[in-house]
């Protein structure tokens, strides 16, 4: 099976090169980049000399590349927007496209024009585009050829708490989120903010009270609570190249029910490969998932306030981009669901 | 005026030393630690080397100390429950005392029992001895020659909160409160899980959900809401050397009130020196107050949850600690209150 | 084939149980280690709980493991002078054994005497143990059964000096040398000098003029240079996790013979999996081989000193120990050399 | 007495800003950036909120600066080039000025067109501007009104090698200088290599074999050697935000002569307040010396080579830079050689 990644100069696209070489199954084909077409990979990306030979990055035409017949499976790794200038041909060609910007992330096209500041760019596509954390979704997305792979921050987030939600065993309202992201978390992004001297001992929140994975954050807790869920979400950048590391204070609807949440995440992550759940007491660390595709959640109840504090760890563009776009891969084409993530 | 620092082989009383050693209106006379009696200081502490000259480290004897007619002013850089068998004989002789410690900071000796799980060493002090933040207190405290110096957690969370407590803006129910601290919180602990591959690269929560700074916090707060305050409190290590970034979620309970918050900030912080009241958008950066004694403060409005995120930065070392305690003496005797601190 | 690994509790044991257990060839059936005999290896090692299932750490004994039949290859992940009291039942049982530790690394007990200070705990083996960087040796080693694998600064100087010498293009007299390491170079080692307040924003120079890996590198370099070869080594501690950074000063035996120096590396590492030629003014960077078992090189001259300047990185964990034991036994046994490596 | 810095917007200035502040018998009036006039000092650095009032940023007029009668004395933190632009009608108006750039180090206009690429921009002025690091220099320079403030490379450099040259202790042929500095040494440049996920956990070489500073390396060393003085110049950069940490290898004149290079360095530094040296096995360490003025000096000798392993340290923006502006307007004014430095 031939892949190709469109728009792969950031870190996310970076780090789908590293996966995707190693890939036992695949085989990458095609790497594109505007700015850097002509170039060769190993030239940009020197961490991956050894993965890539002489793979060049290509320029990419949508129409084009809908219209090949050597690539079978597209990865998207554009920003929001641009993505949608691809996903739409490519689907009408009837390729297979996992996107990991947040053009189809969101069910509510409305709410996509709040938080992205224009509208939707295809709005017709929404309906086909299902948006599919492996461990948290039923088989019927398997079936769809346009995914949409979440958002690092929500992943920390969701994987948690939506089998709580469903289990009815937290409030949902009222939760408070603090979430600390790696740099990276902003991309290959040069500006004076993002320089060394600027991030090294450095530790700040940034974009409150309404980030834009705020959006996806709360349409998807709803969707498992069946229930509005307004929540409290405040992101920070912390002075590490990777990770992110969410902490979640929620009301716990009965006294003494920690055993549930360990229960019921016992029942949603047994066996699976992904997700590790550590006992109460133990915290999850950052540094136990960088470089994996792992997410490690716990929690602890204060019987003082009846809360439960839930805390998450991933590699951002891993579980959190990258990885999960891989993993989704796999199991829609039915390869070994860790197949090149370990 | 002559100064001595009990106890000060720590990172506290390094900070300690290096800023006596600047101070302009005290001389550092003595700097005690058992473990380090006869050492030359700046051998001990070779970044204080052009500092402090030939000054060695010696032995202490509670009983000497406070017989002794030389020294003015002791800081107790002190483990809990030690720190006590220093102050009361050196209080009993009429020394001035500035802990650093625990000892004196709660109100309650059941509830020191409760966090630091021994009885109170000198409960026949506890009245005699205010909790003091400089910007949050009147000036009765000056007359007292015991003086415990807040914590730095705790530090970083009444700075903005107390004022916002006494002014009813917000609920004191249901405060969350995240807080993000550099490893040299730990002291300098030599313990695996403190060696620099462990801690570098990493993020991870610990101690949750009841540190033993929860006490102090809750009863300070309680003390400016006159009610009850049961708030959550969620501390985590960062991966940097210095600095706490403290993010609090506090219900409004007026609609559109972050002018009040902001001129009930500018009441209680105008012209103090060491509180920068920074406007809404503008998210405070550990960064920018390592190395001073400065807190910085500022607040965003969220309407969809009627809450309050409220970010405060300190050096935990400095404002949290020992920068603190000088400022402290500054202002017990009548110096500039910023001498030896800029 | 079943691989144990003895004595697994450093980092680079760690590095060893996350490679061997993704290794496709392999088995990882054994990890031993007295101090954590019993406990899970996913507990103490989290960042690989995806990896290592339910394996726990065993006790070891040399005698039971040589008398076992499951294993076919033991590394040993031990201190000098522990390790052969396992190499040497191993080896005399006709075992299959990679040593990390230096007993096997030099040719000569007077010198292991004098650098290491002690006598030299198995002399008798030494002739039967080649040293071994697999791009350097020819075929012969692959009969030996008991190999020792290279220390982490000596790889890093040996792969881009080498050919150099055995082409006669550098003096081997007079040759500096500097090195920077990463601080798990120290491996987990717990005390003051290590905590994270220590190493963090620190950089400084350590083990001058004579540090062990003294002795591995000149006894190598004058084995290829055919001459005495005197150098001059500065390890340094850096800031940073992994990698060691290596600038290598050589008087240039012709005028102008930098593209001598390129078609000697050519000829030496081209087509081979884990060495990058770099182009002259390109300079290798530690972040660009961490996590592979990787070298770059690269080389300028200077006419004004008719010097060239070499510089080198590797990932000490990796190239410098537990991927390069990994790659010998890939090479021993058949396998593809990058099995597990890439 | 009244200074300006003239170009304060990077690093250097920012540091500038810092210890003009808090000098007690200077006042910092103005503060000039074309980029950022207009603004606040404490908006553009935040860290100097505490210590800079409401003090803007001015755009700068070299004739009006030079007319002014306000300002006594000037520092200039440009650019090579443009410093001579500032440095010329200032000098002529008799104004004293420190010049913080390259265009007075080097005596030869020659060798700055080489390394410079550009002629010198005010040959006419070299003759007048000592170039000054004050613990090497005699007091002749005080009666300059145009002095040169050196590099940070180079201060690293000299403080050590410059007794030892002018004992004859060490050979002027053969040096080798391996130089490692944080980040910062790149100044506040926005470029994708100096974002923190490219600098982080990175040590890479650059410049070599012909870097900027050589050129004032060698002719400061040719002047103390009385002999030509060709060295090997290595810089690197590291993964921290402040600190150069040098390691030169040079060597011995005469055998088992560390004896006299102590001698030698204690003649020279003993009762300077910025230099501190440190017995023979004592590393500096770079983090010893962040945030202050001094450099820290230690030398071990090897007698297998004949050569001596001379190590220092300084903070690259401090002792290389602001703070040895600051230490020259203090000698040249008579204030205490360490105020506003401690």
């Amino acid at each position: 099976m031939n892949a190709a990644i469109i728009g792969a100069s950031g870190y996310s696209g970076e780090e789908l090169v590293r996966l995707l070489s190693r890939h036992p199954d695949v085989k990458l084909t095609a790497v594109t980049s505007r700015s850097l077409a002509g170039k060769l990979v190993g030239d940009q990306m020197p961490a991956l000399r050894h993965l890539v030979g002489d793979l060049s990055f290509t320029a990419s035409n949508p129409a084009e590349l809908a219209a090949s017949t050597e690539i079978d499976i597209f990865f998207l790794a554009l920003p929001h927007g641009v993505a949608s200038e691809f996903a739409d041909p490519l689907y009408q060609a009837g390729k297979t496209v996992i996107d990991l910007s947040a053009d189809f992330r969101l069910g509510s096209t409305r709410v996509y024009e709040d938080y992205y500041g224009q509208a939707h760019p295809a709005p017709h596509l929404l309906e086909a585009a299902p948006y599919v954390i492996p461990e948290l979704a039923d088989d019927k997305w398997k079936s769809a050829s346009l995914i949409a792979c979440p958002g690092c921050y929500p992943t920390s987030i969701q994987l948690p708490l939506v089998p709580l939600l469903k289990a009815g065993l937290i409030d949902p309202k009222g939760i408070i989120i603090n979430s600390y992201s790696g740099v990276s978390g902003a991309g290959r992004k040069v500006a004076e903010d993002f320089i060394y001297c600027e991030r090294n001992e450095s530790m700040k929140g940034y974009g409150m009270p309404k980030h834009r994975h705020l959006s996806e954050i709360e349409e998807q807790l709803e969707k498992a609570a069946f229930a509005d869920c307004i929540v409290q979400f405040n992101p920070h950048l912390a002075p590490m190249s990777r990770g992110i590391s969410t902490t979640i204070v929620a009301k716990a609807k009965l006294k003494d029910s920690l055993n549930s949440v360990y229960d019921t995440w016992e029942k949603a992550y047994g066996g699976k490969p992904f997700v590790s759940v550590l006992p109460t007491g133990t915290f999850p660390d950052t540094k136990h998932v960088t470089g994996t595709n792992r997410a490690d959640i716990s929690a602890v109840y204060d019987p003082r306030t009846g809360n439960f504090i839930i805390n998450s760890v991933i590699d951002n563009l891993i579980k959190g981009a990258s990885g999960q776009a891989v993993q989704l891969m796999n199991l829609k084409f039915g390869f070994e669901e860790t197949a090149g993530l370990l």
